[in-house]
């Protein structure tokens, strides 16, 4: 299987940049990546997927393989063939930093391009921004309901494929999750690796002990996974396997991964304490998702981190956005699209957020260029198709995001659905240009 | 971003790998992936992906950067790295041959190999046939909707990530799906590229109309994407068109992307019937599902294709399988885990199923070797590390399929859950085997 990088796209975007190649229209278009609805149990969503975008659109190139897959079908001619081994994307890119929370309507990112290369670009856009926006916004829940306790990203499994589950190990630690059991994501984003024992493991040794006391021996600083066959008789055997190692004993903690976490927790805790193994934590981990982290923190289960798995690895309760990248300006004029339940705004977009004391109270989405209250998200980040300046590093990025979060309104960070959603406000410039638009579209 | 394949894995695969190394432990284990239970809207598995997994097994090395950066880590010796270096898989597998429909304890493939080899490969293992199977089974479940129409794959702006786009378009192959709009894929899998024109493509135009007959000059069979303004307007503009360019004029099709598409589809068909452009095809789409394509199709609505994207893409009402790769056997010993709810059947294993007059009745999962009725599912694929014969073509996979689905008793291939699931028998033999196993592991 091969495939290259420029071909990651719908076909008819290729066809669409053909017949504008042929009816030379090449005038500047503006397209806006926004949501237009949040999923039922979102209140904001968490930006995330930019560096990946901004990549591909400076080394964005149809390789010789392309071209002659391309011939091969019969839809394009040799002058646009030729056309597209000189392509480059060209264009600006305008977009909000990787972790700013973003809400409805609001552009995520706008692309200033010849509309040729705004239009082959959108496939990627949406797929990468879509993927880690969705991925980063499910895990600040996660990691919100665990209060401070530490989260490990155990998706990789079940996360759909590799690639995702790079990007999402990425999402994550922007997202405030502290490891990932994703060696390769390890490798890849210099991230902290976190990982303890299967159950094969014990299981493949005679004796559950054998395998524990293997194990630490080994590792020195490592965690037991207990639940194999009757959990509390193996924290039992932790206990023995203490006095016989003596100070070489150095286990950090022990794994629940079924049955009643909290109860279990309980029971682990009180063998371990009287045991004089207070220093061994205790870290739960089996089909967890925001709300049974919140459960059984909320139930003061003596539970020191949570390793979550497939629920934030595919977004269970929402593993798609309705995210959409729409042509919002072409030459100057403001687009328009009227189907039903699909009206978008016209051309370009600013988003003013205002705060107060440390916390944000609305949104104002105005007219690019325009000024009201309020700090402008979007910010330039690509001219004629290169990067403004290098992005946040991965850790800023973390940082940035934390304190964005701790701007939301505190109803929005709960798990349920707020009470009211968090307001954006049109502008009465932006209003005004809308009526206008579409009263031109109609005469 | 840089990563190694071989790192494509779980942290604890390799702790466990080194600790099975220094413990010298590497006898021969058995490893069976199975799903515990079906996702409540699907009344079968079509099993995929065993194609990317024998790749991956073949050619799984410790490249010079993943054997740096695991020395990095501190966790390694010098001692356990140099193996890795050798490191090659060298076990067999025993798999379904893809485009089987399974069940729930099925077996869909089993690795017998050195136990650090058949646990370091779990990760990758269980990802891609999750991954595949469910995109297989979802898309089974949307070409059954449609009834011999035209499905097309829209998904790959909104599957999560690039890979699982491509991995998508050919689990859809499988199951039927009859185009794709990945270009990717279809350079990647010699897949059939279908797309239309995005709404963007008539908005840049002054007019609807430009933007129609520009794109009916330029590719002859295309399909016209008409509802971006008032839909049966746009279907009038392509009447006056076919009368304006004459025999010059060939659209195939018309697409159609939001209002209610059954009303919109009988309107349209009028329209173009009273024309005489009874051979003008019209194609649906805007979220759609099997739900959605069998709600149409039974209002005996004239749409004669369907695109459908995110919500067979991401397999929207089932985003994971309940999907586990346990050790059943070491060293020649069955094993047992005892965890609440997560109880498994000890042993190497074969799938028997029986048919009669081309239909299947039910299966016997059985013991590996031993003779029941019926015909056995498990063969083996990979001997020693090496794939024993190459595996069907992608189409021979594809009418495969088609076959095992049509075999299938009735009542699973509705949408609704059926009313008794299909019926899996545990043998005589392998049901003593577990008393005994576990009696011996209680003593």
């Amino acid at each position: 299987m091969t495939s290259s990088p420029a071909l990651l796209t719908d076909f008819y975007q290729l066809t669409m940049l053909q017949a504008y190649f042929e009816e030379q229209m090449r005038d500047t278009a503006v397209f806006s990546l926004f949501v237009r609805r949040l999923p039922e149990r979102r209140n904001y969503l968490l930006a995330c997927g930019l560096d990946d975008v901004l990549t591909y659109l400076e080394t964005l190139r149809f390789d010789d393989e392309a071209l002659r897959y391309l011939r091969s079908l019969g839809r394009f001619s040799d002058r646009f063939l030729e056309h597209l081994e000189q392509f480059r994307f060209t264009g600006d890119v305008y977009a909000v930093a990787e972790g700013t929370p973003i809400f409805p309507h609001e552009p995520i990112l706008e692309v200033v391009a010849p509309i040729g290369e705004g239009q082959l670009v959108e496939t990627f856009i949406i797929n990468q921004i879509q993927l880690q926006t969705m991925l980063a916004s499910k895990a600040a829940r996660v990691v919100d309901a665990a209060q401070g306790r530490r989260v490990v990203d155990f998706g990789l499994r079940r996360i759909h494929g590799f690639e995702a589950g790079l990007k999402a190990a990425r999402a994550f630690h922007i997202a405030g999750v502290h490891a990932t059991s994703n060696v390769a994501a390890g490798q890849a984003y210099g991230l902290e690796l976190s990982g303890t024992m299967a159950h094969s493991y014990v299981q493949a040794h005679e004796d559950e002990y054998d395998a524990f006391r293997a194990f630490a021996q080994l590792y020195g600083d490592t965690v037991l996974l207990v639940d194999t066959y009757d959990t509390i008789a193996a924290v039992r055997k932790i206990v023995t396997l203490a006095k016989e190692m003596g100070p070489a004993f150095r286990v950090s903690g022990i794994r629940l991964d079924s049955g009643d976490l909290v109860e279990l927790s309980f029971a682990a805790r009180r063998v371990l304490d009287e045991a004089g193994l207070q220093r061994v934590t205790i870290f739960a981990s089996g089909s967890l998702n925001e709300g049974e982290v919140a459960r059984i923190v909320g139930a003061g289960a003596p539970v020191d981190g949570f390793g979550v798995g497939t629920e934030m690895g595919v977004s269970r309760d929402a593993p798609s956005l309705e995210i959409i990248y729409k042509l919002v300006e072409y030459a100057g004029q403001g687009r328009l699209k009227l189907s039903p339940g699909k009206a978008t705004l016209p051309g370009r977009k600013q988003i003013f957020r205002v705060e107060r004391e440390g916390q944000a109270q609305y949104d104002t989405l105005g007219r690019h260029g325009a000024h009201e209250a309020g700090r402008a998200l979007l910010q330039p980040v690509m001219k004629n198709g290169r990067r403004l300046a290098p992005l946040m590093s991965l850790d800023d990025v973390r940082v940035y995001a934390r304190a964005q979060l701790d701007r939301l309104p505190p109803a929005l960070r709960a798990l349920d659905p707020a009470p009211e959603p968090y307001l954006v406000n049109v502008s009465d410039s932006l209003a005004r240009v809308r009526v206008e638009w579409r009263r031109a579209l109609e005469a």
